[in-house]
């Protein structure tokens, strides 16, 4: 699988690692052409399942940085980002791993929120800058730290990938705490039908938080860590050829 | 002078750049105490009198993070600050120099744009991150690039403090250019008084640009590179000890 990684890479980066369900590495490799980069399975589903994740869908302009074009600046022109590939990305690389490994949210959230926001440091110090998170973004990634400290240690994390949407994860034990939290601020968003009858259990927050907010995200997904691909007969698009 | 700057650093450390006009380095110094930090003349405002600045005030929350906070915070926590204060600053600190020492405003323009980024990249790197440049700021940013790419070259450079107000520099040759795309924009926006009698040799732009970004900026200040401290019997607050 981690052979047929490779050719996937080459389409896109990240599509390697949809061949895997589960806790997934993307090895950056030793060779210069990058030809030995491939996707490695750290752990299989079932290793912790109870990780969850919300991802909230931050509405944007339109993206004007695609990653792959973005990520060519970034290596071309960020000082910054030259020490984040050498120095930085390679230790975490192994402790999150570990992490994911040991089952140990706190780490694995404290690495994600960190290699988050790394990332997008790089980005902004690109030439001409790119930016990924907007006011959004920003406003959820504060929210997360408010409940974090509140909490007294690491129960949410949120990451970003090369686009405005958060990724907030967490543990089952800590749904109701947390999803309580998002569920107040952004009841108005679609997407909670899914957890229609849990809505009683959510725990109420004090934490205060601009209750616009929710007229920058358009959309909630609640979801987990899921298999890998699965063999179906279903199609996305109709006998025209358009989205069904 | 230099000497006197050492104590002004101790209450604010940008206080020591103050005692000087023109254009003026701070020295971070060798000591780790920092005592040897101080201010000195790279040259005298009459060095390069063509200099302009347009500064976009940009309405805002409350600030979270005081600069001193802030920056205690990414000294302690952001691993790229720590390549940023070792490689990046001190090669383009001495670049700068001759840039202002050579006039050549396509270096210092190209050194300005990319420090401010640099700067704000490493607070995003911070644990908590701090996020200076709101949503107008980036508006600004593009706007800047999208200038310099039409005329295939830096004409004009942005750089942010600790917050999100744009100061645009540019030479005075350029300046019906510059402050003809700004005020095409930004034209509803007090602080156009000063130049009222050269608005009609501004130059029209075919830049495209977010006509509503105005409402993010609440005051322009058009001004220049100043002399040193000036001895003076106004004051700026009353009898009473409140602002006049």
């Amino acid at each position: 699988m981690s052979e047929i990684s490779k050719i996937a890479r080459k389409g896109s980066g990240s599509a390697c690692r949809s061949l895997f369900g589960g806790y997934v590495a993307w090895e950056m490799g030793d060779k210069e052409d990058g030809l030995d980069s491939k996707a490695v399975e750290v752990a299989p589903v079932d290793h912790w399942p109870l990780m969850k994740a919300a991802i909230l869908v931050v509405s944007d302009d339109k993206k004007d940085t695609p990653l792959t074009t973005g990520m060519q600046s970034t290596v071309a022109t960020s000082d910054l980002f030259q020490y984040r590939i050498k120095e930085v990305v390679p230790k975490r690389f192994e402790d999150m791993k570990k992490a994911i490994q040991d089952r140990d949210f706190e780490v694995f959230g404290d690495l994600t929120m960190k290699d988050s926001n790394s990332f997008h440091a790089v980005c902004l110090d690109s030439v001409p800058p790119i930016f990924y998170l907007n006011d959004t973004s920003k406003k959820i990634i504060k929210l997360i730290h408010k409940l974090n400290e509140q909490e007294g240690k690491i129960v949410a994390a949120y990451t970003f990938d090369a686009g405005p949407n958060a990724v907030v994860y967490y543990e089952e034990q800590n749904e109701n705490k947390v999803l309580g939290l998002i569920h107040k601020y952004f009841s108005k968003v679609p997407g909670w039908e899914k957890v229609t009858e849990k809505k009683s259990q959510f725990i109420d927050s004090n934490i205060e938080f601009d209750t616009d907010a929710y007229k920058g995200v358009s959309r909630i997904i609640l979801t987990g860590i899921g298999p890998g691909p699965q063999s179906t007969d279903q199609s996305l698009v109709n006998d025209k050829g358009l989205p069904k």
